[in-house]
């Protein structure tokens, strides 16, 4: 076991505080082995907490936490807050049902300041806080400090965050933890700058330098310091090629300061801490710091899974004989398909690798463009192309895509632009929990007029549709498949062109009917074996389309008059079931339809079994709506 | 009449191009004749269009239109635009039902490239435009322009643009127009930048003359442009402590120069056309321009109404004795509130006097937010203040916050925060058309747990939901209500707290029901009473809320066995009827409910009289359906 006796003490930050600045580079190393032992057992983010375990302990040890505030940005990076902020205990329920969640969570704790699983809202959310403290008059004046990594302070959100920060009176503090990755190679105009004035850091470290000491013997003024510094970056961007992008949307810029150097950090919090107004801080980091393994490869140890503790040696399961991930599915689908139409290019929004577009990009480097962490431009970007006579592929996050939900109606569905939206992480996610669930789409997709909506039930449906939707310009035409491994290791069945907006009966059955969408038939199937055993016959369509619905599959089981049960992997609300509803109304039918999906409530981390069988989606409580609606 | 000789003879950008350089002033000046006279009778947006009429006139000048493309932002600006691409005889059918529309729209002309409502688009959609001529290498390349102004620029999608302009090969070139204007005046630090440029206008064209002058020589190589404009820049930095965030983003800068001076206009254009990389031309014009008392109050000619060419007097009508549009009412409402609880704040993006947020702004300054356009921002923001204690009051058009969609679920509803969004402009808006009805709100809102849904049917109502909502911690809480006047010239009740999820009884019934949500409800009663001299007795209620849904109502109706009808101004998708077949089914009862409100399509502009008609909405429609429920 890892040796963490300082760290055993650490109950709190208040305990944290209490111990000297010297044993701080030993609370950063047992933090580090710590989340080395547990993640190797428990698997989790690992690389970018590894790289910000110097931040959170200075953050700690200099900020009056939890009343000064410290807002995470994604929370890859917290892992280390969570252990010295009275968790250390439950860690080893990380990710768990019922354990702590994966992300900083408001519920979990008040150190937890707000919800971190989507990029780039830091910045805003903190401005918030600053702002609030500001009006709050009667309460102390607390610290706001935002942590964001260099991948999500190019998105959009975060952009507005800052644009808005010098608006009004506030102190936010922005730490820019620039480790150089995003989960994979970081990409976008504002990345390469930040790359540049990192190259030019002797020259920052000099000018703070000069600056401080200036200060300390009371030699400057807040004014005549605003003068100094803009004498400094124009000498600085004479010697360096560099501007100031911050400094130009009034935010003071320090650093860039290396992110390891724990007295450094220390020192410069301290320095910069009282100062008015919105300052950024630069600090450079490693992904993975502390662990070779990682350090070379932290793409892959952005969530390694199991490992060895001692050799690095990840544990990854053979996947000789197991159906391959949709995910790699979908990427060597469009690979195929692109080899063959010239037209298609490849969109990712900074997953390149969690999406496979990977697979399209190392082929194709030409024709597969990754935006970033910039889901709204991602589809306005694929609007443009389709506009201009190409097949763009969209593969976005289902939870990430809500991001750009005005994009899809305004600069796509309005204009019937022919972008394939290919949403991934579609459903219950399983570990990431709440803010990665992806179970809007369906209700949210449904009400844009002209998009198609669909949802394979397994790999050769997804490389049907794949296909079918570059044979024809149908408009906006969005394909939705789950996390995780497919059902089939004969995946590559020979393509084929489907009919837009026609299911599949699955079995005959006269007593109830039962609709579904997507891979959740396997759990119907099951429930409809076992149901026979009890002599019930149980009609099974796959709707296969949300939108259009399958008219003639509605017909006749309206015309079976019996009961009707939808099951699908997204809210209740809004998806399958109101879409069956409607249709029967419409057209004067009255049976009665169970639905069965996600609850109206933000369901939490779990393995896919448990929330399934938390949410009574999985395949027993399938069957028991069969049984309830027979009687 | 204006003087148009030489307007009329311009039926596309080819007869413009016929023309010599020397006439286009003439041109200028008749195209701002025809919009005076024009826009003076048949209301629309005027000072834009006014201010962007040489950078329109160079445009089309220089480019080969519609082959090279030109990407207008929101499409104020493109009246000038449409005049001159073939549609000035329609003209005077602008914004009107089967008529032209407000905004480019490429249903419309293939000279409208991109659908042009929401901000800040422009940059990606012109991107993917500029992209795709790279890609299609069978034909010549195109030069693609966006046209954006120094508002739409600081949306967090056109940063996004930005920062992936530089990724791939392209010759973007971005023009913007600059007049220190939104359709309020301007906020953030991206525009005090951009500002502070303008002042540095003198070196900017040394600059630029210096280096076409060594062009015109062939004395400078790209590869030694690119190290003189870095010496340049940080020279310039230094002399005017500036720095420009555009090169820093790889994106070449220049300007800024007049946007009225068209000869120069035409010589930039012509040097920059045919350079290779992402470009920015920083024009500044005055809003307005041409009409002098548009520019002495650009912001209330933003979108005059009717006025009188001649002397310039807006042909407001008397409001006396009028009731006061659902925005003042809002306004005011607030304003009360704020007056009595020191933790309420206001938030805007960029439409202080479009949501009538300025009332409360001129009266409590350090207590109103806007932060320009930048919806989720807005929505992040107002959770920051809201977790600190705070009570945000979020206005936001309804098809504006579909642009924070995933705002609204990420930063406030998984954390239950309190923060009340105040969806103005929910439902269909009349003149401008699709991009800006409101109606997919009640769908999108309703998937999402926790969320409380409402819709005044009145200012009565409309009060005291605002004041509801700041009486407890009820967390998000949505408050819809459409744009324009409301019925009842004594709105200033003494505002109730309500009971959350009850509606009320309008009318007493057994024949048939009628739900409905919001104002709508108006047309409801006119359907019944026609009803009524048929001998058809109709029960009618008021929901109030869509979510949670007034379960004793839905027990009572249920219960009645008879016909229900549901009635709201939003998408027949997803909102109120499907919420009420929801519960029915849930609850085992099989009415039978037939659904009024927007079909499944994108309703274009008109009066709101004719669109009512059109999606079979007013009192007419209602009553025919009550007559077929009945049969």
């Amino acid at each position: 076991m890892a040796n963490t006796t300082l760290l055993d003490k650490i109950d709190s930050p208040e305990d944290l505080r209490k111990l000297s600045q010297e044993q701080l580079p030993q609370v950063c190393s047992e933090v580090r082995d710590f989340l080395i032992q547990s993640l190797s057992e428990n698997p989790g983010h690992f690389a970018s907490s590894m790289g910000a375990v110097e931040i959170t302990v200075a953050l700690h040890y200099v900020f009056n936490t939890p009343y000064d505030r410290i807002v995470w940005d994604v929370g890859h990076q917290a892992y280390g807050h969570k252990l010295l902020t009275g968790r250390r205990d439950k860690f080893s329920t990380n990710r768990k049902f019922g354990g702590l969640s994966g992300f900083p969570n408001p519920s979990e704790s008040e150190y937890d300041t707000f919800a971190a699983g989507h990029a780039s809202n830091s910045i805003s959310a903190a401005l918030g806080m600053a702002i609030a403290s500001e009006l709050n008059q009667d309460s102390p004046r607390r610290n706001v400090v935002a942590v964001i990594g260099d991948a999500s302070i190019g998105g959009g959100l975060a952009f507005e965050g800052i644009n808005n920060a010098a608006n009004s009176k506030n102190n936010l503090l922005i730490i820019l933890n620039d480790n150089n990755m995003s989960i994979d190679r970081n990409v976008g105009s504002l990345n390469s700058y930040l790359g540049k004035i990192t190259t030019s850091k002797g020259y920052n470290r000099l000018r703070h330098r000069a600056y401080t000491s200036l200060k300390r013997h009371n030699l400057i003024s807040e004014k005549l310091r605003g003068k100094l510094l803009r004498f400094n970056n124009s000498v600085k961007s004479l010697l360096s090629s560099q501007q100031n992008i911050f400094e130009g949307l009034n935010v003071r810029y320090f650093g860039p300061f290396d992110g390891h150097d724990l007295n450094r950090i220390i020192k410069v919090l301290r320095e910069i801490k009282d100062m008015e107004g919105p300052r950024i801080l630069h600090l450079c980091t490693v992904k993975g710091k502390g662990y070779e393994p990682a350090e070379k490869d932290p793409a892959s140890w952005h969530a390694p899974g199991k490992f060895d503790p001692k050799t690095g040696e990840r544990k990854v399961s053979d996947p000789t004989g197991k159906p391959l991930k949709y995910q790699d599915v979908f990427g060597k689908t469009l690979l195929e398909l692109a080899q063959n139409n010239d037209k298609i290019v490849g969109i990712t929004a900074a997953m390149p690798s969690g999406t496979s577009m990977n697979i399209v990009q190392e082929a194709m480097p030409d024709r597969v463009f990754d935006v970033g962490i910039s889901e709204g431009h991602a589809v306005t970007f694929a609007g443009g192309l389709a506009k201009d006579g190409l097949r763009p592929y969209c593969a976005i996050y289902s939870s990430f895509l809500q991001r750009a939900f005005d994009q899809v109606i305004h600069d796509v569905a309005l204009q019937h632009l022919p972008v394939t939206f290919c949403i991934d992480r579609a459903g219950l996610v399983g570990e990431d929990g709440a803010t990665h669930h992806g179970v809007y789409d369906l209700a949210y997709l449904r009400a844009i007029p002209g998009v198609i909506v669909s949802a394979p039930r397994n790999e050769h449906w997804l490389r049907n549709l794949l296909y079918t939707s570059q044979c024809d310009n149908y408009g906006p035409f969005a394909i939705r498949y789950p996390r995780g491994n497919g059902r089939n290791p004969q995946w590559q069945n020979e393509m084929q062109k489907v009919e837009i907006g026609r299911g599949e009966k699955l079995s005959e059955g006269s007593d109830v009917v039962v609709l579904s969408l997507g891979p959740i038939a396997d759990e119907v199937q099951v429930a409809i074996s076992k149901a026979k055993e009890e002599n019930i016959s149980v009609a099974h369509y796959d709707m296969v389309f949300l939108k259009p619905l399958d008219e003639k599959i509605m017909q006749e089981v309206a015309e079976k008059n019996c009961p009707i049960i939808t099951v699908e992997d997204g809210s209740k609300i809004g998806g399958l079931s109101s879409a069956v509803m409607e249709w029967l109304n419409a057209n004067g039918y009255k049976a009665q339809v169970t639905s069965i999906g996600v609850p109206d409530e933000f369901v939490s981390q779990g393995s896919l079994s448990e929330l399934y069988h938390y949410c009574a989606m999985d395949s027993d409580a399938i069957y028991q709506q069969i049984i309830n609606a027979k009687k």
